[in-house]
């Protein structure tokens, strides 16, 4: 097989934690498979940079500090090739820029544009590791780039996807993807496999194992993606098709997003476009909306209910604020006291009822559902804040996802 | 003028030091210059590194080993050009490769092969202020490569020389070339230029401001050298070609070393070969021979003098005890209790009675001179260590450098 593994800041944050990782490619290996690793910088290190830049600027050009950032992922990369030199592998390390990863011109956020895996397809015949400085990559003008948080995931699995590895496995301090946060529902059980579209749900309402543009990636490039632990042996989570998923669970996760605030506006005057107005400038205001209800109200305007991250809440109500002046809405109310339970699963597709057993399963525990949204794979409910937790532990139960 | 600014680890050893550079590279922008400026990593970084390195290997792949030193001077390259834009300026960092710098394939020791210096040309066209990470190049088929200790020393040189720069300032933490070590003649007077011969024999002779791979270098290329402090105003020494130098000195400097020993060998054979034999084979063994003295002893036989560096001696008396076994050589002895004092100066070629001058004061001094080399500007002796300070001061004051 070829597998290509990628190690994360924590994974790779002192040297005794390099040589575990030398010791598990070394492992993967010697079992007969090609090995390409990526790795990010040493946890602490790419802050510590950062925090070097804003000494002297706080808005350091963003093309010196991808010049600046690169370097972490460097010294990671040639330090595990000389451990694994020195266990005897065959190992090179690449830049970016070796590992033909060609990317647009913006800096410090770039994105992928095309993979050239001609070098690499070389030093594997050869029977030798890769070990690929991740994060980074090179502009089509030839100056290096970064491709922001979450990166070496990005380079692992576009890696994968350019040479069409087998495996594509994510070493995190996780060890997989649970049924819900352990943390709030001890029982929570780890997955043995989930499909693109519920991770990437999962990943939006909370779950921080995996960044969306990692999963979206995988999925358009079609690599299998495990996310396990580099802290012991135990098995991941594979992330893959759903044609890869024999018996489709109904309901794979249940995920708790308690960065929600809820923004209500009352007396919207009820005129074509108003919605649309009102969403755009939001919009322009980069607030993110999540969840939006209208209803009519009897006097011939309309409420609007809609929620958005916390952080985004003081510039939502200077949006707000405007149209009130201008009379298009006659009151608003805030709320940050709430959150967002979701139920995630592919099985909901050929299914009926699943939604009205969640329902219950609120109705039951005496929690009054503020807000419903749906899509074909998740029911998403705002509810209280102070239910979050039992929430979640009574969704858990219903679909019996501690068996 | 377009000048090319080099500083070493603790000129930006850490952020304050790194925005002093920035001032004063702003300083000489605003002058109306061209700058180039040449960073090394910050001081400890690259030690650092290599204790990584060693950590997991003691015989790391050369390769590697400049992947991952060649990250320290990136960091320093970019913040400094963060700095610079912050105080307004529009100033870029590059990597040796976006430099244009190539080199052979001898990592960690690479050497310059040409420099491309499109790139920074039209950087400078544009007035930008260039930031090169220093030490650093990219080999023919395209790895990154280092060229050893001093190596920014080298990049500065190489770049000045490749874009034809008016003054190349090398800045460190000693304010210039004094005519001997002020620790030892407190009188001893910075000089104002030297050529690059007296200052290569410097160099070899004790005097560790500059390496002589830069100097030559800068000899080679006709680059206008200066050695100067970061840490004042004040003006350093300029190191140019001899036409350059209007009022040639009869003595420019006077050199100590003291890490030499003197090896003996009595009664060795006279027959033909003998010589070349035994330091063909003390070449051999990387026993660095400097001063020899041959002459011809009573009995038919011949003495042999001749001086190493101390770290060479185990190596050398190993050769030695060779020929001794095999009866080529009689007996051998051996002085570590010497050192070696320098009369260096250009002007020593034109004018008779400076060796005689020399000679009379270590008469003077009641100083027994035990071995003379001389070259065209330069007059070594070997004389005892203890009476290494006072020879120094007594050269000093009778060739008036302290004038």
């Amino acid at each position: 097989m070829l597998i290509v593994q990628k190690f994360g800041g924590t994974s790779v944050g002192d040297l005794e934690r390099i040589q575990n990782v030398a010791n598990r490619v070394s492992k993967t290996k010697k079992q007969g498979n090609d090995v390409v690793v990526v790795v990010s910088a040493m946890s602490g290190e790419t802050n510590k940079l950062i925090s070097y830049a804003e000494h002297f600027s706080q808005t350091p050009s963003r093309a010196e500090m991808d010049m600046l950032l690169s370097s972490g992922e460097r010294v990671t990369a040639s330090l595990l090739a000389i451990a694994l030199n020195e266990m005897g592998h065959d190992a090179v390390s690449m830049t970016g820029r070796k590992a033909g990863i060609v990317t647009d011109s913006l800096h410090t956020k770039a994105r992928i544009e095309e993979i050239d895996p001609t070098t690499m397809r070389a030093a594997l015949k050869e029977g030798k590791i890769i070990v690929v400085a991740g994060f980074q990559g090179v502009s089509l003008d030839g100056n290096v780039t970064t491709l922001g948080r979450g990166g070496s995931d990005l380079s692992a699995v576009a890696i994968a996807g350019a040479l069409e590895a087998d495996l594509c496995e994510i070493y995190t301090d996780v060890s997989g993807i649970f049924t819900t946060d352990p943390r709030i529902e001890p029982k929570a059980k780890k997955l043995e496999k989930i499909s693109y579209d519920e991770m990437l749900e999962l990943a939006s309402l909370g779950a921080k194992v995996l960044q969306n543009r990692s999963v979206e990636l995988a999925k358009k490039l079609n690599v299998n993606l495990v996310t396990r632990t580099s802290f012991s042996e135990e098995e991941g989570t594979l992330i893959t098709k759903e044609e890869n998923i024999m018996e489709q669970p109904l309901v794979s996760g249940i995920a708790l997003d308690k960065n929600q605030a809820r923004i209500s506006l009352m007396g919207v005057k009820d005129r074509p476009g108003i919605a649309s107005e009102i969403f755009n400038k939001l919009a322009q205001s980069e607030v993110n909306v999540d969840m939006i209800i209208q209803n009519k109200a009897h006097d011939e305007t309309t409420n609007i209910d809609f929620t958005v991250p916390k952080g985004d809440l003081h510039d939502a109500k200077a949006v707000v604020d405007a149209f009130i002046q201008t009379g298009d809405i006659k009151d608003d109310s805030y709320n940050e006291d709430i959150c967002k339970v979701s139920v995630v699963g592919v099985g909901m597709k050929s299914h009926t009822g699943v939604a009205a057993k969640a329902f219950s399963a609120m109705a039951s525990e005496n929690i009054n559902i503020n807000m419903i949204s749906t899509s074909e794979i998740k029911i998403s409910m705002v509810i209280d804040e102070k239910y979050a937790e039992l929430a979640v532990r009574s969704l858990h139960s219903i679909y019996n996802l501690d068996k």
